[in-house]
């Protein structure tokens, strides 16, 4: 499958690609899942169904690798050797416009993931699990460094912590996360817990 | 305004009250927020839409009205002397197929409140920040005891973790939470956080 999607996909630039991808997450900005169809991003961005198919497979899945391609940083790709670091990194990386932006547009697809069972596995398969599987392995590395002890029992729940207070913030205080929220969130809630 | 609102809800018995929001309840599980109206309330209840304006005044009045009423307990009652005792009690008080009812109903309205301005404000102003409130009388009378540092960072964040995990859980392991995870929860993370 992945070997099928990569071959798929290089038979247009990356640069096209970003481009194709910033144009439906305008779309979905603009009229939301429901309402997103595939003439749409054919005609906004002057590209034949037939491509766009041939490139992505599904709507969902076009979807979901648009989403990926606005993270600027994966957890994956953090490794500072450190817990402290890694945290650091990630917080600075973020961008506040951005996870404003983002906070609206996870809003819309909460609701069609649960009429889409598609997009479900699609934001499930691309975005979340390696995000959460790429946290995971930095919290290993540091139970191997000895920062946190092996059998810390919120090891389990540090995605349910920073997924949640994502959610949370903005239904709580009516505002989206932003950096000095995440940085002191870190402090107070994930390094007490994990007793680093 | 209390007062005006409990002279316009005493006209008709608990028994009676309890029944208009059951019906409610249904109606928003079957339909969702948008698609509820005044009309289908009335007739599923044959009362008069006159009725439940005098009683409610709106539907987003009703609609967090009979939402409240689904709750067994609210935090502002509990007070057992510790705070483990508080918590204790809050998850003895949920009620697992309760919670997973709760679950797909906000899941329906968290998308409503960002269209209708009317709704999030009832929703705030009758649930969320009441049982906000009861959580932060609970942590200042555990802060009081000498039982959490006055100046612990997370006790800001108690709701944040909280209702964080409820919404965070079925994202990321598609199931509603129950009292199991909610204890392991409050164990591993709430507690550790405000080093109880």
């Amino acid at each position: 499958m992945t070997e099928e999607v990569s071959s798929r996909r290089s038979r247009i630039t990356p640069e096209r690609q970003a481009e194709l991808h910033g144009a439906v997450l305008d779309l979905l900005r603009e009229v939301g899942y429901e309402a997103l169809t595939m003439d749409a991003v054919a005609a906004r961005t002057r590209s034949s169904k037939a491509t766009l198919y041939r490139q992505w497979g599904s709507k969902p899945e076009l979807v979901a690798r648009a989403l990926q391609c606005t993270k600027p940083v994966s957890l994956r790709e953090i490794d500072t050797g450190s817990l402290r670091g890694d945290f650091a990194l990630m917080v600075e990386h973020s961008d506040d416009d951005q996870m404003a932006k983002d906070t609206a547009l996870m809003r819309g697809l909460t609701h069609a993931v649960h009429e889409s069972p598609e997009l479900h596995k699609a934001l499930r398969d691309l975005l979340v699990d390696p995000e959460i599987n790429g946290l995971h392995a930095m919290l290993r590395r540091s139970v191997d460094r000895g920062e946190i002890a092996p059998d810390c029992p919120a090891l389990d729940f540090v995605p349910h912590m920073l997924i949640g207070a994502f959610i949370a913030l903005p239904l709580i205080e009516d505002r989206p996360v932003d950096r000095d929220f995440l940085t002191d969130f870190i402090d107070a809630v994930v390094f007490p817990a994990l007793g680093v």
